[in-house]
């Protein structure tokens, strides 16, 4: 158990939180000085491109390139780096196997299992693909507490079902995804499954050979990390059986009017100059992370989670979303006054939080509103976030009467 | 006629320039320390993401967020900021219109025409197109100087043409394009004309009203900006008509399983969190750049092209490709030396050039080569990188004998 009122002491290492009650790191993450440093210096001195240049500098960066796929394989236990593919995002890895898997391996007929909490980037590149091949899309429901229902989901599945795709951690609920028992569940069907783990990776340990998933996306930016980068991690059989998804430079092995040939994977997903600084910047954010380790960074928030939930229940017109035990993740609502309202006025004290639909339109609909109030933790959180964020509702309470 | 002596006086502003003679800005160009320190502070006291907070300063990482697609709109000639998407590069910019407009306008029996000496990323994303919905490529000739022969493009183009998509300086020639005249020649026959801008914008002033194209893309790494980000444009009624790229968070209207509904555009074609810091460093990227001007960068490299083209021609055992008025590129043999030798050898002496390919391979086979070494230049290039490639060149000469 941590010491809540000291949280984990990383506070000022971080230039972009300072005394501001930041409860929005599931939107986005603020970054370390490390990252920012690692950024600036991979911008100034060492800039160079990559794979391409036959002088030392670019040789050097394209080092630090590869050795950071390395790293990343290590980080979420893919049995190689070739495995690992550096897209934008998660949003991007997603619209990838969709179209480059799914739209390649699916039929007329086929079904696509998704759930009620999916976030809209693991909705809509499905429903894309889906519409292309002229298949259907079925959806698990949820459980009393916002938990992915599995039993049902074992169920519903069908030998129709070729793909499963669900989050690791909700977005908005913050609860948690068995996802090894949804991958049993998934296999013994014939599905390949996909994890969105974007909010599970700065906040969980992950070994995706222990998931025993077939595809997990994340991205660098809530881990810390730079904006405009992510992984989409495959397994290898997988990613060397589906096509390119952009032409350019990099990807290619022979081009010609009548006939281009491609690389094997990673590379063939590759195409054009990369996010060369976002990878060094994911590289430090992995090393920060790491140095904490995601066991403490887990407990910390689980901690705050906890008494945040337990401060939010004393004030009896507050209402509760998602299960006791989320992942630094905690949405709700003030009975009678709209999210962004709630929003506006802690913001007024300091206090960011997010509201409306997170980008999880069916989840809102379940859930019967229009918009929560999200509150989400970070490393750098502590007891004085909670605070702050109980004293705002305490005001909200007051304005609205 | 600037000082080449002094060239523009710049060098300083670059920390990853220094005493080094990099002549590799068409790969990648070094960054400005005003860049890198706008891309810091976005990191550090000003993140926060956008579109989505409540808090006031995610409101303002969302003005300075799309204030950057107006300054981007200006800068180059663009009727509306509606029209710019940010993109991560111009390879995803020509894979979203091969996808997105071509992939849903053009049939089988229909035909794209491209040049001999495109890039891969203006080559392989028509070809996988092409081959997706039956269309057949066609391949405008170079004239002897190594420009788009323009009077075989109006001789060649038929109806059937519906995409003509050409560079607008030539990444191995430096060789420039009359776009105007392109865009007339494809226009008359009823096709619509892409241009990659990805040499053309850091080196001249781009104006695609002016210009006339339908279709505009470039990269803010080769304009002194980030990695990881770029720019599509489209004219308004173009764009509209073409469904979106990639789904997910943003891009949508309305998400239910039954029917999704999508954003206009540009906000359609981009899914997911974007690349936050890579739009604020393109802003400032613009902003060094305007500082500057355009004619006046471009009336350097002009200088120093033509003061390396003279120095190079006087080595007898150098073969120069491409036009006499090449934009700020040269690409050359050292005749019996392998280009990767003659890189390495610059490169032991401080000079930073490429070899290779240049991800341009029809038009290797055209000049009938394997590769070249090519020299380009930036703004922060000197009368001392011309001295010091001709010196290496000619330590190159007494290594082979």
């Amino acid at each position: 158990m941590t010491d809540l009122a000291q949280g984990l002491r990383l506070r000022d290492d971080f230039p972009g939180v300072g005394d501001w009650h930041y409860l929005d790191s599931a939107a986005t993450a603020q970054k370390p000085q490390a990252v920012i440093d690692a950024i600036a210096r991979a911008y100034g001195a060492d800039y160079a491109t990559v794979h391409r240049g036959v002088y030392e500098r670019s040789a050097n960066m394209t080092l630090a390139y590869e050795a950071a796929r390395r790293k990343v394989a290590q980080f979420i236990g893919a049995a190689s780096d070739a495995e690992i593919v550096y897209v934008r995002g998660a949003t991007e890895g997603i619209n990838l196997v969709a179209q480059s898997w799914a739209g390649t391996q699916l039929k007329a007929g086929d079904r696509i299992l998704l759930s009620t909490l999916e976030h809209h980037s693991n909705i809509v590149p499905w429903q894309i693909v889906a519409e292309r091949v002229g298949a259907q899309i079925d959806v698990v429901p949820l459980m009393r507490d916002g938990c992915i229902d599995l039993d049902a989901m074992a169920a519903m599945i069908t030998p129709a079902h070729k793909m499963v795709a669900l989050a690791h951690v909700s977005n908005v609920l913050g609860s948690v995804l068995d996802c090894r028992r949804a991958a049993d569940i998934a296999h013994g069907a014939g599905a390949k499954i996909l994890i969105d783990g974007c909010q599970a990776v700065p906040r969980l340990a992950v070994n995706v050979a222990a998931l025993d998933c077939d595809f997990y996306v994340f991205s660098a930016h809530k881990l810390y990390g730079p904006t405009g980068i992510g992984v989409l991690w495959a397994r290898q059989d997988l990613l060397d059986a589906m096509p390119p998804y952009q032409g350019g430079g990099s990807m290619i092995d022979k081009v010609t009017f009548e006939k281009t040939t491609y690389a094997p994977a990673p590379t063939r997903f590759e195409a054009g100059t990369p996010h060369i600084t976002g990878v060094v910047g994911l590289s430090a954010a992995i090393d920060y992370v790491q140095a904490i380790g995601l066991a403490t960074i887990h407990a910390h928030e689980c901690a705050l989670v906890a008494k945040a939930r337990s401060a939010l229940d004393d004030l009896n017109s507050v209402r509760l979303f998602g299960p006791e035990s989320s992942a630094g993740i905690l949405s709700f609502e003030v009975q009678g006054v709209h999210p962004h309202d709630v929003g506006t006025i802690l913001d007024e004290g300091g206090v960011a939080i997010r509201a409306g639909h997170h980008c999880a339109q069916p989840l809102m609909r379940h859930l019967g509103v229009e918009a929560t109030a999200r509150a989400s933790f970070g490393l750098y959180s502590d007891d004085s976030d909670v605070d702050a964020l109980v004293q705002g509702l305490a005001r909200v309470r007051k304005i609205f009467g």
